[in-house]
């Protein structure tokens, strides 16, 4: 639901790009070939990173679903379907080079003999190389997959899986997918995908705060007043009503990619940057979170959803959409993190469709000068500024001296394009995961213990929406979100990013 | 010597530019009014102040100066020898309206019977009227000047006096026009100009200092290892070696424009940003200098002068230079401030003529990281570099994460453009001052103490090289200076900022 391909992909190819490079080689099992993600997502990020020539060259890719193909007919989907949706790095010559990695074998998961030709194809290889398992399918098949894949064997220490979210609609329906999934893998071998870890703007985040000497010492509540994330998106729910009205903001955007930009804000230094170094570190922030409560969601989250407006429809009057649905297009938590470092600052998290602009942003508020002697009666605060999208920059905003007699000061950013000021292909997420998976690397994937903290955190919200029986809060369509988000902000006497 | 006019003036009259519009009427009496200053920068600045609706409409502008002239006289070299240096803004009609503010009157300082017609002239004017004495003579002149206006009557309370540098050669002569002028006019009413002081660029410190909540915690010995202050200038001394020689320059830049760098960067915060306290404060740093002795400036101090290079003359061969000289183009000073804040970081001043580029900034090294967990071995540590001219900048050099996959780092700077990021125009700094002079501000011009404070410091390296037989260290012209200033950095393990 969330399309957020980079702007700018800068030329292939360069030097940096061995770091992601395989030293192995792989068979990629990609279930669910046919479907929206593997077509507009997968194989296109595939293609960039053959292009990039970071992919071994006997790697394989081997589309399964349902259908009955050959080869030679996915291909034809693939390239009416897929070769679309590659915007950059397009030759014909490099095309031809990627599809010969292709091949394609009719695997319904449901069907335990469907895997005995799998298994075979995997197991002409050398039992060193990885074999990645890309379940890109409704959730409802992972348990069964699996199992059908521990039979014939993909279950080794050479096979990993990869888990598409949603990981469940809720605590107990993750907990057992999970629980099935670890009946036959790992922990080390799954790989649960959330794509905003992908984003080399929110990995920044890290390097930011711990290769810096001057943002540690004042990352904490004694500088910072307030912390806002926002993934506003401009887009409705399109076509995908029937999909978004049993989902809603809440488990499509919250509980994986904000709660993720809260860890990566508010973290220790974790000792290194190992995959479960860094993932402990996340799961304390999440446990840290001051727990809501049925009756504490009332005061703490806003649920609501777009009206007709601008010249555009409202929620209720989208194609497939129920006429009488409480689903949230937007949802607007206040969180506060119980530790030392963050104790008494609010974290204000919103997501929403159809909202004034489409950006994604992490906004640090300082607190006040406590005195100042220049000419303004009351100075803006600074303010830190990361955006992930649509640029990705870090800007402080500073401020400085207006030019002329007196004293008085105005704030503006330092600031950063890091599209621009770095060297270097910014991969499209999903690449760069999809090389993480192939590589080996953990670091950028969910573990289960953070997956289910963040669904025990916002569990006391899908209780109280189900019994709830007021609306949602309606908002304009292409508007900043509903008055009562607003009015959340403003009772601890603070504004949204956009009214600063 | 040091020209550096602002490379833009935004376009004039702005509605902020009212703040600097001077209120009460003036008489301006200009001294040495057919010199190379008045020429080349008191007029131009005046007509900017003119053009922009800053000067009061009945302002009058009286050049003076023992040249047999009359008005049309006077304005005839104006014509000739000042409006070629506007550069912006002219236009025929402010022009002549400008010029009619100006009359012209000889008076030969030495002279007392010339000062009737002057006290005659002035006195016709409201004794609430601001008369503005500037003194752009040499200083030899500066107590007779002040005797024959003090005779008329040109030192009551509603007069000022400006005056410009070299306020003496060393400690004593300083202190003797000081005292000199003070016979005659009070310490609020003397005006010593250093025009760095005029800089919006040199401003801006107090603001990027005191304005904002996230400088001040990281500005101290805890943060920063160590402060550079620069100023460079591709020039030679061109055609006025036979001044240059007798001045050098440790007196020509470091003991005003460096001294003032200095202390704007390492002053505590003043309880308000009114003229003595900002000045109080200012002194306490000068005063806080570890003091120098003729024995150890051999070891803190590099005397430089360049020699022939990339197709230059050496300093030895230049016009009006005697073959023999000693006079040093180049100073590289170590200093150390000893309290609280500044214990223990370096504070590294130097300038010099036929550098490698033209250059006045501020850099203050952070310290490296206690503990990194990226994968470069050893980050380049971060560093805030303030930039006076060429452009007007403020640079935060921040490490962020490289793309691609793998853990490194690079720095990168969050920067703003101080010229195109603020709205207003940005005055010449002798127009700001002047002004200020006229509107009765103190704050940006050199009160005695500090002034003197300043030589106390550099006394000890004039008395050294008086009597040192060693030649100043060569350096190519076009260079960065002499190996023994590289040398003097990496004792303590730094580098200058162009080699970092």
């Amino acid at each position: 639901m969330d399309d957020d391909s980079p702007k700018v992909l800068k030329q292939a190819s360069s030097a940096r790009d061995e770091t992601m490079s395989t030293q192995t080689n792989f068979d990629l099992v990609l279930f669910g070939a046919t479907g929206d993600l593997a077509m507009r997502k997968l194989l296109p990020c595939l293609y960039q990173a053959h292009v990039a020539g970071l992919l071994h060259p006997e790697g394989r890719i081997l589309g399964v679903s349902r259908s009955e193909l050959d080869t030679a007919g996915f291909l034809a989907k693939v390239e009416t379907n897929s070769k679309i949706h590659i915007k950059q790095n397009f030759s014909d010559e490099a095309w031809a080079s990627f599809i010969r990695r292709i091949e394609y074998l009719k695997v319904d998961v449901t069907e335990k003999g469907d895997f005995t030709a799998l298994g075979e194809k995997v197991k002409a290889r050398k039992e060193t190389d990885n074999v990645v398992i890309y379940l890109s399918t409704a959730p409802k098949f992972f348990a069964q997959a699996c199992e059908n894949l521990a039979e014939i064997g993909l279950n080794a220490d050479n096979a990993r899986v990869v888990l598409e979210k949603p990981l469940g609609t809720d605590l107990s329906s993750s907990q057992q997918i999970n629980t099935d999934v670890a009946r036959y893998f790992k922990e080390s071998q799954i790989y649960r995908i959330d794509h905003y870890l992908g984003k080399e703007s929110l990995q920044n985040l890290p390097a930011l705060r711990f290769a810096n000497v001057m943002f540690e010492p004042l990352w904490n509540n004694k500088y910072i007043e307030s912390v806002q994330l926002t993934i506003a998106e401009k887009l409705g729910v399109e076509e995908r009503g029937e999909f978004y009205d049993i989902t809603g903001a809440l488990r499509d955007m919250v509980q994986n990619h904000l709660m993720q930009m809260l860890c990566m804000t508010a973290m220790e230094a974790p000792a290194s940057l190992d995959a479960d170094a860094v993932r402990d570190e996340k799961v304390k922030v999440i446990k840290s979170l001051k727990p809501l409560t049925i009756e504490s969601v009332n005061e703490n989250v806003i649920r609501g959803q777009y009206v007709a407006a601008n010249g555009m429809n409202g929620y209720l009057e989208e194609v497939d959409v129920p006429k009488d649905s409480f689903t949230e297009t937007y949802v607007a938590i206040k969180a506060e993190i119980e530790n030392d470092r963050w104790k008494g600052v609010p974290f204000y998290l919103r997501t929403g469709k159809r909202m004034a602009g489409k950006v994604a942003e992490i906004v640090l508020n300082f607190r006040p000068l406590q005195n100042h002697i220049f000419d303004n009666s009351q100075p803006a605060p600074n303010r830190l500024v990361i955006e992930l999208q649509p640029t990705e920059s870090v800007r402080l905003y500073t401020q400085m001296k207006t030019p002329g007699a007196g004293n008085k000061v105005e704030i503006v950013p330092l600031a950063t394009d890091l599209e621009k000021a770095l060297e270097g292909r910014r991969a499209e997420a999903y690449e760069r995961l999809l090389l993480d998976v192939i590589n080996g690397k953990l670091a950028l994937f969910n573990r289960r213990d953070e997956l289910e903290a963040a669904l025990e955190y916002v569990m006391p919200i899908l209780e109280n929406w189900a019994n709830n029986t007021t609306p949602p809060h309606g908002y304009d369509a292409h508007s900043w979100g509903p008055e009562a988000a607003r009015e959340l902000l403003a009772r601890d006497g603070n504004k949204w990013h956009e009214e600063q």
